[in-house]
């Protein structure tokens, strides 16, 4: 009978370790260290008086939420030149971040947040694959954190979030779908998709792709239970996370 | 009885009026001016003979398919700036261009477009929703077109693609799934997905998204099947105008 | 008897067919698809409704009128990446746009545009030599279309336009003055001018060079004499598709 | 009986004090400071040993002249901002350092710089009209100086320069005919010329322009006549300091 | 009797809590968190094997250490906008990082560096004044560690450091010459000094500077040996660092 | 006995000759051309009735003094492109126009120049070491010729200069410090000081390193030494230039 194993030994609907370690950037007003295994990405939210400008432009009430993300250049095996040294972000960074931003909106009332923006900024200290779904999943618990302690100080009179929200990876490695995958196994993935979910168990956003491969209905599927089973767990850690706070 | 309607009349699972207007742009070697309704993109593919720089760096071997995006500045109800006024291209711009060209070569074998990099440009003439999904299912034809004549031209030996590909949207106004939005529905949908898919029916791509808001299970099934009714659709109509090349 | 004859069996002091496509960028205000020949340029004209920083800063009254211009990448016989790929426009680019610009301009009132700026924008479709004085005689087609639905809606009360404005190709070609040079002949001119002038027959812009070459002022006479010529066929051709609006 | 006189007391058809300071960039191969009046244009040539990428790329042979041009931030009477402070280039400094470029070119054989490139370096130290013209004429002063020297040291075997080159405006002023008009003339002419000669009389570039004006034949004709009048006292001006060398 | 009180309060000639955290950075050859007070930079080394383009252009042989340096956007009290988001660095930022470059070559042969570029990137978690003194500080630890592990793995056949290499800052703060100063003390010094020096007591770089005061030969005398102190104390913590190893 | 001798022959405490050209850029409002031997740097001062957007952001009172530099083209021994050419600065550039601008306003009353900015703009024409040193000490010249001229005007009421400020530099080469390095001895020196002192002689900024080489407090203290006669020296040229004004 043969044997699949994952090349650190899980099982395929098994995260990594996860752990949020808080305060790790103490001038931002709520940040956490989210580590899945070895990925580490530095999570922190920081609230600014001010609202965009298009949102003045065309009238739109309430606040917003805008995040940003980069690779430190000691975070990969082989050093990553910054972003600046060309003078443009890479279009996956662009990309990153435009959904950390989405993911974050979906579960917040933007009207609670009145003339303020809150900025997320994620930097990967250390990169293993899941980068996306790590600054997400931390981002959700640093905003958190920031937003109860702007009650707190009486900045925020509500608190804007209308439901939690994290992310994991799911993917098709030697033709098994498996979870939250390291960066040996999504390299080698034929297919990866990222999933966004609420805490209630809603769907944010369904990435899924093949870069050279493709999937059925039965795959997609299958990922998705995974992804539902994955979420759950981390939905449970970022809870003790912020009761613990 | 409640009589939902879309503001252009069709059925929940109906196309707008799909077309493909061959060698729009004579000088590429292969081009379409894709129509979905009033949804206008030119697609053109043009052949160059050297690979990127970091194929070369890499050693990878093979060819590589590259894809380019933008808004033409008239092609929007107000005037959009061009990218280059500001000197760098937009996130929405970044995003859609690298999923065309993941698209095209989720159905290509690489291997047989040794040393040429296929340039896949989309530029849109007219902007009414579903303008990824226009250029993506566009560039397929564009593409095919192209790899037709550069095999008569004896400068590719064989076809390179292992499939056609094909994308709609789909997305959930007023409560009910549709099929194909419009700007009118885009801009008010709660959620909005892209499906790419292969001419043999599997997944290239699944991207759904709710910006301020999330989606059960179900709805995404429903999505889904919409479709893939309407990616088949699509099909039929791409080889229609290549048989009639 | 040596016969001179030019690459496309033209006389000397022939057109290239020319037509303008009405209404090719619907959300334009006005729009045309301007044809010399096989060079075709989508020349489109949008009003907004502000202007430029300095004109506030300087407190000049009226509005202005401001042009841009752009090789799409397949308009070429070899693709032509795109300026936002280096972040900047090319040096051909600028100038080019800048004579569109003072073309239009010297046949308007600007006193008559108050508080608005009119875009016009100039993408090449399709280059075979003379996109610039393809661009310009559209580009009064474009925006007189304009300006007349602009007066109908009540935004404009008055015509701004005080003539109307054309521009033409001429050169030294095997030592023959020749009139609208295709690429073929531009590429291998002695002498190239653009001759832009108002339909009422006074020039607006003479610019005539020589690379590597220069000129007599007898042959910059029997070039200009052209000139004329050609302006005035296209003025009439410029009429006659107003006309039929 | 009406009086016509220039703000500074000139006749029409008068040139301004012209003079060239030899020697005044001594790092350079070859420089002047180039006098029209109170303008005044550092204009320095220096010989580079290799040729632009593109000359490579398409095996042209040879060599190259190119031009650069700038408005030093303390030339005009309120201070301008320096173009690195925006990160780009001003359209008008990138379409006079293109004019400069061909103006030098059209009267040098490429083929007797072989594998070198002249780089032309004009940098206005105090404008007051007409910093074009004063540029390539002193351009020529540096580049022939240059080029004598070169010659001294062996490093060119050739004079590569079949003719000299000059430049001088001419304007309608108050509805006359002038030549080489300052800043006060240039900023309320109607219409604005630029005319580049080479020693032997024949024109090189022709730019005759009404921003939102126009002009005749009949005033096209006097204002090259005025031109060529002063050119071929540019002309004597540059042989008499050449001479001195 | 008046009592002078620093805002933490230490001694005029005393550090803050200085500590050094080993392989912050895992993927970095080299790394540590280097901690003065509540300051904390992020300092990783990792080897590149290639040199700079104008090494090899100016047939310079050797190795060569560069340095770069930002403040990420929670560092500091009010969010840091990312120099990303504007296209440039700041000046600061590039004074800072060519001054932890010069520093840590100060006491390197770079010819025992052969054909290598040794990265050291120094990152800002929490800025509390002397960021860029904790930078050069960490910098070396990190370097070295990253040094005795390239010998371990025969990539480095000799250390090619010379020395070790430190630095403090030092300052005028209420008319008293203080050690290591911190954000609230920075702010307000009359004159501020950073001091670079071997673990031998010798200079590698002095830098003092009074924005808007000025001081006299004895107030830099006493500034210096109030750097010395501090910095024969650092040179000491990073040895037991290093040892540790 | 062995003799030491510099390559111009200099005594080691001796300056180049020294010599301010006054209204060099007649345009601004006061300037010199500063040489220090073949060191050649337009030095201009301009007034701009408007204060940086941090000021009015931070509510600081006053006015400001800002400073750019820039090495022309031409003035070093094989041209150096212009920043412009790569779109950004380099940092030597950047560090060195920061150093002008803290050493003007360290000598200034910033109150006393209520809502002005006051713009120092240096050009190096000829370069031959102590571009930096010569500019300070031509930009305090032209920036005290400017006040002298706005008090005349009415612009100012009262000179906001507190004192002068000069600035020289010294080194060490072949193991003896030197006044006033030329380039030649820059190049080999091991240890290279800048020294900004007041006409008091108090020293506004002093900035020494030694890129590959080190250097005691003896060494230090014999070159600080050597840069208060030069620049005693200099005070003394610069009353005697500004009193002939």
């Amino acid at each position: 009978m043969e044997i699949f194993s994952r090349p650190d030994g899980r099982a395929c609907d098994e995260l990594r370790a996860v752990e949020f370690i808080p305060d790790f950037a103490p001038n931002a007003t709520g940040s956490v260290l989210s580590c899945f295994g070895s990925t580490r990405v530095v999570c922190a939210a920081t609230l600014e008086e001010k609202v965009p400008g298009w949102m003045k432009a065309q009238g739109v009430t309430g606040g917003w939420i805008t995040a940003e993300y980069s690779l430190l250049p000691y975070s990969t095996l082989t050093r990553k030149p910054r972003e600046i040294s060309k003078g443009k972000q890479e279009g996956r960074s662009v990309e990153i971040q435009r959904l950390i931003g989405r993911a974050l909106r979906a579960v917040v009332d933007l009207q609670k947040l009145p003339g303020y923006t809150l900025w997320i900024d994620c930097d990967v200290l250390q990169a293993d694959g899941g980068t996306r779904t790590a600054a997400i999943t931390g981002a959700y618990v640093a905003a958190r954190m920031a937003v109860g302690r702007l009650m707190e100080r009486g900045l925020l009179k509500e608190n804007p979030f209308t439901s939690s929200v994290a992310a994991v990876s799911v993917g098709i490695f030697q033709d098994r779908e498996i979870l939250d995958l390291n960066y040996l196994e999504d390299k080698d993935a034929a297919v990866d998709a990222n999933v966004v979910m609420t805490g209630c168990g809603r769907f944010v956003e369904v990435q899924g792709a093949g870069e050279e491969s493709t999937f059925s209905q039965e795959q997609l599927d299958r990922m998705l239970a995974l992804a539902k089973k994955g979420l759950s767990e981390l939905s449970t850690k970022q809870q003790a996370v912020l009761a613990a706070e």
